[in-house]
């Protein structure tokens, strides 16, 4: 395979606040019981919620900054009696570069770039890089 | 907000190679018209592909690498009758972490990870960061 030698930088955009303090707490998916949390945006970027509403759905891309990322398979959802998997066949946290897709309603916006979210599995602290608004078509780009 | 210093190094699983060349040609959204793509998988991460199969659904993420990161707002769909909008609340590639997230169908694996999808609106050369199969509800993290 053509190798190109790049690397990038992500810039954290604020902030996940949430009860779920610890990775042992978190569900593995949002319908999974999943608690309400906040998401804090950093001063800078609070311009760029401009048009983002309440009500609407997102994609909010988190940084898993507890996952490892130096594994290539892992059990499925930490079951160690299921056979290992490559890491791209699975939604494990644990990956090379450790991004979190999250589905959320937005219930509440507050100035100061607080947004309140529905069912968010992502710990406390948890960096935020983007949030993505749901257009028309499910599941786009 | 509080504010926490820290950023993060990416580092590219693959690239995309694509008849798409240039960004005046790529569709807006894959249900646009995209072609269909290959995924080429750097060699050390090959072993991550074990378990994904033919015919799965995946989101792809890429770094949308010729996107500007200086941006806040833009007009949505690049059109300049319209609005200037936050960049969250827009699926612009222009953000401050260009990640690009794209719904694929895996159509064929070949050996030494290349596989090949449909509708994919990402340029070629485009670096490719994560491969998230769909697991049975849509839209989970």
């Amino acid at each position: 395979m053509l190798k190109e030698d790049h690397s990038f930088l992500i810039q954290p955009i604020g902030y996940v606040r949430s009860i779920l303090k610890a990775r042992h707490e978190a569900p593995r998916q949002s319908f999974e019981g999943a608690p309400e949390a906040w998401l804090e945006i950093n001063d800078e970027f609070i311009e760029g919620l401009g048009g983002v509403s309440e009500g609407q759905e997102a994609i909010v891309l988190t940084w898993l900054h507890q996952a490892r990322r130096d594994i290539l398979k892992v059990h499925p959802r930490g079951d160690t009696n299921s056979e290992l998997s490559g890491i791209f066949s699975t939604r494990s946290p644990d990956r090379p570069n450790p991004i979190g897709l999250h589905r959320v309603k937005i219930q509440q916006i507050e100035s100061g770039g607080r947004l309140r979210v529905q069912a968010l599995e992502a710990l406390d602290g948890t960096p935020i890089i983007d949030i993505k608004v749901v257009l028309g078509e499910v599941n786009d780009s």
